[in-house]
């Protein structure tokens, strides 16, 4: 008798987006006058079209495969050396950090290595996540079996959850317990905070005193504007003994369609078996890839080599600030409101507290009813997110002109 | 403290490959003015230019994302409805078979899926592999901790290895003992064997009568000459309540380096919890799929589709012509040195007995030493491929007539 992974009947309801969706169908069904007027700031994908560079790479990497002479077959599971070597250079060398070719590989998108990486980690570890934090980090720790069931509260037993709020301005301290592994995610996604160089290195001093791996997810790495701020772990001291970083390449190249990203190894961290005996993650890593993947599709490493092209930054930089003087017109139309809004200056969302007394989904409805909006509810992230929801800045610029003007035309609800 | 997957450790010395890549090195420094001359018919990888149809279709989805209009951003985890009609559409109810396109999973290549499916299978499944076998099968579950350690014979403890000798045409029959998850693969890797519907169906009944699910690996699918063979297990009755079907555009496609399969996953397939309850596994597949990914890069799945169009299947039709050509070309070589062989009729590999007493190893050595040809030792593929070898179809007619020259040349070694 074929016996399933039990670990998967834990998951509670379904992802958090199929709701939003079935509330979205309700709403146009109900007025459906109203449903050609909504406008999408909730799930973040991007709306502007590829750099010309990664098109040009990537049509050309295809002719080549049309020609025996330059037809190339099973590439190396970790990635070809033209696109590891451009990311050591551009992304670390030429920023005076110490990051290896050999130390990066190219995946299909950081969504997929966020669960690859537990295939390495053993049973036994606590896990440490964000509240509110982005729901695939619960989601793949649930299916591998790395929590209990699900609670009244909406998250899982066996979950350490670090509460971010706006005391501690959305970035979490270390705990006073132990947690093994610890995802941490700035700029962060849903609430647009981000860490500060002691912050961060407060975090890396934990784990190394605790022998714990931070998976560091930089995804939105792109959108930081402050000078001062951490662009990488890797640019605190004592981080290649401790840290794995998840690079993405959908939110800088737009490339959510097109699916690559890159996973930080350093040779240097290592995990313990339970007799205690030290072994580097980098080789089980290296044997993952070699074993279970061929690697990216040969165009789509093309297309992302091209984003280190002069003309390709000059594309990914256009294409940041656009997005970025969204966040800036959606934060300015909150704050005209009155209502308190955090993030958006170093990433593509603007996080607001809920007005008038509303609960999260209260403010959902609220806005797809009166606004036809689409924002998503903070409690959708976790108990943290109650009372805050999420606002996109992925979007074209008109659509950013209308929210902000149907925002302003919103009226408080009496107290 | 940090654990790792101590599963890892279990894994013996490297892949297959690896340890031919060092033989190839050793002898070129050892025989620098042979080195040019090597050919190799090891790796099963393709070697001519894509299909047209396939590249012109991934060249205008890439022209696509760069206009505003056109672009597309996250795709659905298990594949676009446009692919997933064309599969179901052409490579089964074309053929009357009943699967549906909700039960199609585009994913970025067969060799993917072989270890994603167990992600949705839990501990205590005994598992069968065939021996020889594809050594994939075998390492992705020695690192979910399917199995006991590395065993003295190559193998490893508690897999259940179904011997496939001359005596049974390399075809295994069903255990006598129970097995919960069995991998079929035919045509066959590595011996080219084929499965005929008689054969297929008394595994149908097997998998039935235990309550078993057989993971039928089609790979190779393409390469089935004659019309009374099986191309899919959904062929026999009963399948559909106990087959996972594995697809790839590879070895049709030529899709090596482009990266695209998909898995059959019926929704009438079940699996038990311990205390017995039954549990669709294509509910946790597609939540896997959701979770775990955002699907196949966009212009892959566009070049994927035109395989289907009319010029795409004339095209595919005449690489597995051009490849077939080859491998009847390599068998008719092996004969005329009175080797015994199979395979290369229905399979672009040809699976050869070492001649002169030689084990696989030997074999191989000559055939690099003397020949300077690269082959495969059946000993790689498990305990009962010692004494065979693998030869590749995948290569230049030119070199495929290079190759068979110089078999012929080699002077028989004394009994």
């Amino acid at each position: 008798m074929a016996f399933v992974n039990e670990h998967y009947l834990k998951l509670s309801g379904g992802y958090l987006f199929p709701e939003i969706g079935r509330r979205i169908d309700a709403f146009a069904q109900a007025h459906p006058e109203a449903a050609g007027r909504i406008i999408h700031c909730g799930i973040g994908d991007v709306t502007e079209p590829l750099p010309a560079a990664a098109i040009e790479a990537m049509r050309t990497a295809a002719g080549e495969l049309g020609r025996r002479e330059t037809f190339r077959g099973y590439g190396p599971g970790p990635g070809y050396d033209f696109i590891r070597d451009a990311i050591a250079e551009h992304d670390f060398r030429a920023h005076g950090l110490d990051v290896d070719a050999s130390e990066i590989f190219v995946s299909d998108g950081s969504k997929g290595d966020c669960g690859h990486i537990l295939e390495i980690l053993g049973p036994g570890n606590r896990i440490a996540v964000t509240d509110p934090v982005y729901p695939v980090y619960v989601d793949t720790n649930v299916m591998v079996g790395n929590t209990g069931p699900a609670n009244d509260e909406g998250g899982y037993d066996g979950l350490l959850y670090l509460p971010c709020t706006p005391d501690n301005g959305f970035v979490a301290e270390p705990p006073a317990g132990k947690a093994d592994v610890i995802y941490l995610c700035f700029p962060n996604n849903p609430t647009g905070s981000m860490i500060t160089r002691e912050q961060l290195g407060a975090w890396v001093d934990y784990a190394i005193a605790n022998d714990s791996i931070i998976l560091y997810d930089v995804a939105y790495q792109a959108y930081i504007t402050e000078d001062d701020l951490p662009r990488s772990i890797y640019e605190i001291d004592g981080a290649r003994r401790c840290a794995i970083e998840l690079h993405s390449f959908s939110k800088n190249g737009g490339f959510t369609g097109l699916r690559c990203g890159y996973t930080v190894c350093p040779k240097t961290v290592e995990a313990s078996t339970r007799d205690g005996t030290r072994v580097a993650l980098h080789e089980l890593w290296l044997r993952r890839w070699n074993t279970r993947s061929n690697g990216v599709s040969y165009p789509v490493q093309r297309a992302a080599e091209a984003l280190y092209s002069p003309d390709g930054k000059q594309q990914v930089a256009k294409l940041v600030e656009y997005y970025l003087a969204n966040a800036a017109m959606l934060r300015a139309g909150c704050e005209a409101m009155r209502w308190p809004v955090w993030g958006g200056t170093n990433a593509p969302y603007v996080w607001v507290a809920c007005p008038d007394g509303l609960d999260s989904w209260g403010m959902f409805d609220r806005m797809l009813g009166e606004a036809n909006v689409v924002v998503v509810p903070g409690r959708g992230f976790g108990r943290c997110g109650e009372g805050f929801f999420r606002i996109s800045a992925f979007n074209t610029r008109s659509n950013v002109e209308e929210v902000v003007n149907r925002i302003s035309t919103l009226t408080p609800v009496k107290a």
